[in-house]
């Protein structure tokens, strides 16, 4: 089995983004939602599934769309609202497609609010959605970066604590940039990807929660491509090794638009670190005029890659039942 | 000859951070600076001059301590005499050591004021000082990221202008981060990069200044490794490819610490559009266990990375010699 960890219902029907549209007006609870499930069929038959028959790929791992999230417009309780229907959403995609898609949730995050009033969402997403684990925004303000780091104890550690009681992990994943200064899908979330990835290496976080995980999308950020500024960075500060510090805990997606950065990701990430994931119908959209091919279609570029077939197997689906605890059974519940 | 594009003097004598400290603590202009041309000297001939030494590079274009810069400290004021303090000491530096340094000079940016108040600094550093080059901070506010883009025409374009006239290149380079999101050298820094680089790719800047400059450090941020990321943003926008687009006018240094990164770099950046840098006495001062060698000892890794040997040559030499057009005549003049 192929498992797509990262992909976003970006194909929604146009409904819901007038209903955003609308709170976005100053409309906190613009009414109920209108869209069936034909139309939600459609849209994932000829967006998400399709990719999946045409690319070979057998589950993706399916959230709301990211720079959708928005946690900075209005406030916790527009965001609640917005996240409870999206989540909702991504419910009646699995429950229309039982063996293609499985559940993660965005939350309900908000600038100046600790995401401690996240929980009750976070709860209900995987006790009553059977979701698999949960987005987490370390820049609510949308690339103003106003809140705390994402190791500050009390801000955020009683978000950590519910996700350890849960047993899922976190795509650490930022939404819309509203600073002019960072394009969305190329600076503001590669930023976001590098900026966790530092702040967990500086700090306890996961001696204070052993099993705490998180996934950082995108390749990583610049992670992967600085793997020896990091190493070195970490060593000046007597930080403990990589093994110890940070790879039972983080985890890097392969969504990477290019042969050479698979490569460079496989060869000097561990990979027992590493999730498949393309991010389809996502940031980019076209073909590689140099490959004939989608920029995101990743799977070509890890079957290429030089490294075993069992590497692939750990890459491609073993790896994500690890990070996932909850999705296997989960994926039986379904049938 | 091996020229190192990226060198800052971290190793200055303490005199130096007491000036500032009094500045930081409110006094603009704590009086004259009392360092000895023995003193530097001292610091470079143990520092710099000796990296240099032992690894086989030649000659470094030097600037103030990049992290030092912090432009958010106090006002534009403040900002004018610390960095015509700097710029002077860096003056010094190369008078004495005129074979093995050339100067670059940092800018007096501060927050909220538009770039133009660094011609006069600018100007000053090319043709009294024998400067080279700038560096040019994205994002003066130390991680806040309050001003405009770098590709906006009101804010940016009159020190550009300048660049243009003068004939010299900016190093885009980030100070000190004052946000606690962002760790200064392993997050501030990269991203400060990958902005910018989203910023150019974006924007008609070098439609607007054919000839304009610029060096991205830290290879590039994350752009070489998300190569294919950046193609296909581009084309999903109708850009331009990028051969016309930003690679007569952008180029990225090889401060990458690892062998797999330098290769990478070299694999998918055109040849001409790469510098030898090492950023050395830097971000990074340790040993890399799995080399034995220094980190930031980029040589090693060109030296193995697999291209031929003109291609070194140019990332050596002969690329940093077009790039700072006036350096060649500048080594000239000071013998």
């Amino acid at each position: 089995m192929i498992i797509d960890c990262h992909g976003h219902y970006t194909t929604a029907p146009k409904e819901l983004q007038a209903f955003r549209n609308a709170q976005i007006d100053g409309n906190d609870n613009p009414g109920p939602l209108n869209i069936s499930d034909d139309q939600i069929a459609e849209t994932i038959r000829n967006g998400q599934l399709k990719m999946q028959q045409d690319r070979g790929s057998d589950l993706t791992i399916f959230s709301p769309r990211a720079a959708g999230m928005g946690h900075h417009i209005g406030t916790a309780k527009t965001s609640e609202i917005w996240s409870t229907l999206c989540n909702d959403l991504i419910h009646r995609v699995v429950k229309l497609f039982p063996k293609n898609f499985i559940g993660v949730c965005q939350l309900p995050q908000s600038p100046g609010v600790a995401p401690a009033n996240c929980i009750k969402e976070l709860e209900r997403c995987v006790k009553e959605l059977g979701f698999v684990g949960c987005n987490l925004n370390p820049d609510p303000s949308g690339g103003k970066w106003i809140d705390p780091p994402m190791t500050d104890k009390k801000w955020w550690y009683p978000i950590y604590e519910k996700m350890v009681e849960l047993d899922v992990p976190a795509m650490v994943h930022v939404s819309m940039s509203c600073n002019p200064n960072f394009h969305t899908t190329g600076a503001h979330y590669i930023n976001g990807d590098t900026t966790a990835f530092m702040q967990f290496i500086m700090s306890d976080i996961f001696k204070d929660f052993p099993t705490l995980k998180f996934i950082i999308p995108h390749g990583g950020g610049a992670v992967p491509y600085h793997w020896g500024r990091y190493r070195g960075l970490a060593q000046d500060q007597k930080r403990a090794p990589f093994s110890e510090l940070v790879l039972k805990n983080v985890f890097f997606d392969t969504c990477v638009y290019h042969q050479p950065g698979i490569d460079l990701l496989t060869k000097v990430i561990p990979i027992d670190n590493i999730l498949f994931a393309s991010e389809m119908i996502g940031a980019v959209r076209g073909i590689d005029p140099e490959t004939g091919h989608h920029f995101d279609d990743t799977k070509r570029y890890v079957d290429k890659a030089p490294i075993s077939a069992a590497d692939k197997q750990k890459i491609f689906e073993a790896n994500a039942r690890k990070v996932y605890p909850r999705l296997t059974a989960q994926l039986a519940k379904q049938g």
